[in-house]
């Protein structure tokens, strides 16, 4: 059986996505925040210890993206080639190596569900995504610039989770991006009865190709975390908006070392 | 009551849609392609005739759109601002003046009905109308240019209904485009008991500020029209594709002039 | 050109849905609340005066409804016969008459849409509309009875709008049905350029055939009403929820009764 | 972390779904077919041998289901409580022992997904499934009995994967469900790099508490399989249908059982 993921089968053809590597092209709207470090450890796994308090929002679109095993997909499955995904990331360190860890991370589509999980990162399906989308033609309205104003959120279940806002002030430099050396996730699968196996890694994505588009816009930046029964973004308590950024990348995941099994 | 639809109240601010002017900004794959007059004039309105068969099939991303009423769409309400279109047009004439007359147009916007109807475009909703989406920054992925190869799709209750392809051979030009001096439509609203009103209205919609990106892609096209129990696109019967094109334009529809008041 | 409604062809096949009367089976979750009847005139036609403040807010899952031209939906397109909605209502008279108006109805598929402006219901779109449905041979689970809770809301552009609940704490009677003799609505559409008509009519929709399901549950009920850019809720202000039901019925829209042409 | 899946927190507040067991109340339109031998193996782990072509496909309604750690979920969060299925199973034994294996499985929920995945059941995300829903008080359009027809489709990606029809003969009884005295599944979860642990476990589905309903409808059955990039429907070949039952069920997972640690 070939297959990466079900549906599970000789050929693999009918898998909910292939193997990465996977690759990305994404606009994104982005701010970042300052919250209460105690309260932010509280969604760490206990090998990561949280920063200064510094943590991340943002709504994407990821316009674009292929598994390497399955080039044509935007030209043969154009759904099975973009999605949208709004998360929440925190500043941490693993064995003192600084990096970011996402605890929520909504996407709108099964497969990105996959790969994600299958690499670490910590996501739910979202039913709505939607953020401003500019277009250089359109009468009246302006484009990227000094004076605009973009917004983005995320509802699941009919709850609104996170919006994101932010208003242009200049145009900003691959600096204002906080960058972190290194993404920390979670493989997890469980077992529900004696004599399964599970999973339980905590893991370092492997990153490359990034590149950052040549427009960075930079401004003020807001944020609000929803409230609903299947979360626990309350928790998260009270935050400081720093800035914002919308910018555009591109950049490769290959897959995920593994830093630890975790007792599952 | 100053709404420009439902929801009706004093303030208009429930409306579903402002009222036009409203401007766009939108991606298209389109494929033109040559049918059987006398089939193709089974769809147009009596006063329209058919031309030699010209027609058009289309899938687009309307990245953008607003209302001049509502400029702050974009920001205060993302989901207000941006949709899929898909449709099928005809080469037709009123009183010897050309045009196109779209009998099938589906977009995934309630909003996007009532602008259109009001206009006069003969819209449904679609479940899902996805496209071919390129992003500059993603790795390995090529951006538009010969030999790339794009989609794009519309679903309705579970059917396909049509679907678009192109494989870029070279640049296109402006002139490429075939382009319409008019376009035709119905504004239409029905009566159901004796006593009400109704309106059903020949018109041309009035459009302006049209603005084409400079990049235009030409290559070979093709189209495929499915068949639901709500459908008719059967009757189109055989069709030739004659090529396709990939293009960013812009444009405003002020609202449209009665060409002639139709018997309901 | 025999259609109700777009897509426009002389077989009438491709309209979105076909002409009344329409016939409905449906599954309520109301709650009967009191609010400000000045803050409710706001929602009113200035033909309908606003009662002692008595209102409804309800979520339901219609659950079967065809036209009585298109008997075989239900069969041939089950995706045309099903829906969900959610409405707030007003007890309201015109010239004396006692009745209810519906200022806010969202439901999730278009046709829908097209039916109720038809007879003059007030509709917008709902992304997301969900209720609990209990099922009589889950283990475990009580099926309707005392001290069962159940809830149901309506979503739009990530925005919750409407939420309403109920612990049932006994069964209820038709008399608990707050019954209204009247529905008045408004059928409206639009003109936006010198020449075109328009229709804005105050209507009583001509119902009949209705018969109320044996189990009615009465309990304590809840709503809230939500915000959002595109809405109005807030200013009905203060609510008091009286009680609530849960309860199924059906009934038969004919067409709707024009009460005066209304100043466009 | 307490939690049974995504997201991972202490508390298990925000995991997508709770650890089973998990209890359902359904509503089914099954067709029983028959295949070719042969070509049905292809879809099943070497471990699971075909029986003599005979399998099954439905469309189902789950209206409620829960975890039994999460009791209050259809009131607390009514979309966590229902969901779409459709699904195509193949008769075969393990070791001797019939029973039955779904290659195919379409959910329109993420938390049915990781449920179903981590019980062993073959789950994709599909963007539409709807059925034939009948309604005891609507006018004119009868209930359950001979001479009514369903049907009841799933898409995926704007192509329609699995439809079926039934069109109702006589009252069915128990003994017309062919009844799987097991269900196998694959428990699966992918490494994508040296170093990762992955799952790969042939399971038997621990199921309990069935109930059937009272009424059970026989009829005429037809199934279609469709086709898509991501699917592999068309190898099941030619197929023909034996007869079609509509049913109400009720049941619970209470885990897997582990028959055999495949490689991987």
């Amino acid at each position: 059986m070939n297959s990466y993921f079900h549906f599970i089968t000789p050929s693999g053809k009918s898998s909910v996505v292939q193997a990465p590597p996977y690759h990305y092209g994404a606009d994104f709207i982005t701010v970042y925040f300052k919250g209460d470090p105690e309260k932010l450890q509280y969604f760490l796994p206990n090998q990561l210890k949280v920063s200064d308090g510094s943590a991340v929002a943002y709504v994407s679109d990821f316009v674009c993206t292929v598994s390497e095993n399955d080039m044509e997909a935007p030209y043969n499955d154009p759904a099975l080639a973009t999605y949208g995904e709004a998360a929440v990331g925190i500043k941490c360190s693993y064995k003192g190596n600084p990096g970011v860890y996402y605890p929520f991370m909504w996407v709108d589509r099964d497969w990105s569900l996959v790969r994600g999980w299958s690499l670490g990162y910590s996501k739910k399906l979202a039913d709505d995504i939607h953020m401003t989308r500019l277009h250089k033609y359109i009468p009246k309205v302006p484009y990227y610039g000094p004076g605009v104003k973009l917004s983005g959120y995320c509802a699941r279940h009919g709850s609104r989770l996170l919006s994101v806002s932010l208003e242009i002030k200049r145009r900003g430099t691959p600096q204002d991006l906080v960058s972190s050396p290194s993404v920390y996730g979670l493989r997890y699968f469980p077992a529900n009865t004696p004599g399964q196996n599970s999973v339980n890694e905590l893991t370092e994505i492997q990153k490359g190709n990034g590149q950052l588009g040549e427009e960075i816009w930079y401004g003020e930046g807001k944020v609000e975390l929803g409230r609903s029964t299947n979360e626990e973004l309350e928790k998260i308590g009270s935050i400081e908006p720093i800035f914002g950024l919308c910018y555009q990348c591109g950049f490769t995941n290959y897959g995920s070392k593994v830093l630890e099994q975790l007792k599952s």
